[in-house]
């Protein structure tokens, strides 16, 4: 088995080696990641640019392609441009930091997985959901499990998985939790500060969000100390809303 | 009625001008959009860096904000930093190109809309699918028809719209067909080539993709003279596998 691994926090980052070493395990591992951080990119790709790949080193090793682009560019790249074998799996991550709820959508990790999916390979992004802590390991291991049960897990087409894995300690982790994706608006808080020479300009900080009770939820599973794995796809299209539409905007 | 436009082809771009010409026959219009082009952005949002939003004119008037942010820190920024008060509306376009099936993901256009969506403003994006033709007229007073029948639509919270106009006479449109967003994959053609210090980079240059032949896909709709009109929402969940993976993972 051939698994790609990408991810958005760029290629020096701890999560990815992490991974990397878990994952060589149980597979050969290619690497195509971002050469610099492209966190909250979403689905962004570059088509007004070229795009590089270098090798990267680490401690004299080959270790893999450092990209100028995207998560999604990193995907694309790997199917497209540097290899002649597709690979057999993506994982994206492991992301510093949660990627539950509207995040989602902003996810450079969740985008790189689902690009892999869009061109049919099976694919899940994870991540561990604390932007500071680099016990990355009980992640990594997860990834491994999961990585193996792929297959027998018999995904639609078009499906691919969103991990979440609270950053606890390994044996406080309660079980996996199968979840959806929360729906909670953020009201973003920005900073207005003016520069030197007197220009605004403003500083995103955080934000205040609604709270969500029901335990099936991505982020109420891993703040309950479960791994939670939200099964997604991208087909945007709210059918429900296709056949009601039909009738109403006859006369438009 | 307040509309906020929006779009990813920037402020400068000939088709927000068109459609900030027409809305404001019916709305006052406020303006918010990139002061570059953010194609291909997809849902990215910036959060390492500060924002500028900066007083655009036009032949002396005033026109808008152009920010220096992605279509979605645009939508943000007008709702969470600018504004005291929020738009009833937000319509992002007209974008030059189409935003059909896959490149829905990608579009920076779209991601505005779902942005105002997400923050629970009714929402639409618009796009000529050429990327050429600057008749964005026909356009423009279908999006004009559009925001005004909105509320008598009865949109389900959480679902905008992806609007698509065929690039040819407005006589010739056929109507309005809803759609559902195509999901043929792309097969990207990169060209690989070499600079002139010896280094290789990688251009991408369109790609192969394959035919859906239901007339109700978004694409086929369009290249059959309809003006396509696809409800899409931003719960990526896959539900049916919610159900299905919880037996099937229990032993992980």
């Amino acid at each position: 088995m051939k698994i790609l691994l990408c991810n958005d926090d760029g290629i020096h980052a701890p999560g990815l080696a992490i991974l990397a070493a878990e994952i060589k395990k149980i597979a050969e591992v290619v690497i195509v990641a971002p050469a610099r951080e492209q966190s909250a990119m979403g689905h962004a790709i570059t088509m007004s640019d070229p795009l590089r790949a270098e090798e990267y080193y680490k401690n004299g090793d080959f270790f893999g392609w450092a990209a100028s682009g995207t998560p999604a560019d990193c995907v694309k790249l790997a199917l497209f441009a540097l290899f002649d074998d597709r690979p057999d799996m993506v994982i994206s991550g492991i992301n510093q930091g949660s990627n539950t709820g509207i995040n989602t959508l902003y996810s450079g990790t969740v985008s790189a997985a689902t690009e892999g999916r869009i061109n049919d390979i099976p694919s899940f992004a994870v991540s561990l959901t604390s932007y500071t802590s680099k016990e990355f390991a009980p992640a990594a291991r997860f990834a491994s499990k999961l990585a193996l049960q792929m297959e027998s897990l018999e995904l639609p087409k078009g499906v691919s998985l969103n991990v979440n894995v609270p950053a606890i300690p390994e044996d406080e982790i309660k079980g996996v939790r199968i979840t959806r994706q929360g729906l909670a608006v953020y009201e973003e808080i920005y900073h207005r500060r003016t520069d030197p020479k007197g220009s605004v300009y403003f500083w995103l900080d955080g934000e205040r969000r609604q709270e969500e009770n029901d335990p099936h939820i991505d982020e109420r599973a891993v703040r309950a100390g479960y791994i939670s794995v939200t099964p997604i796809h991208y087909d945007l299209t709210h059918y429900q809303t296709v056949q009601t539409l039909s009738e109403k905007m006859v006369n438009l």
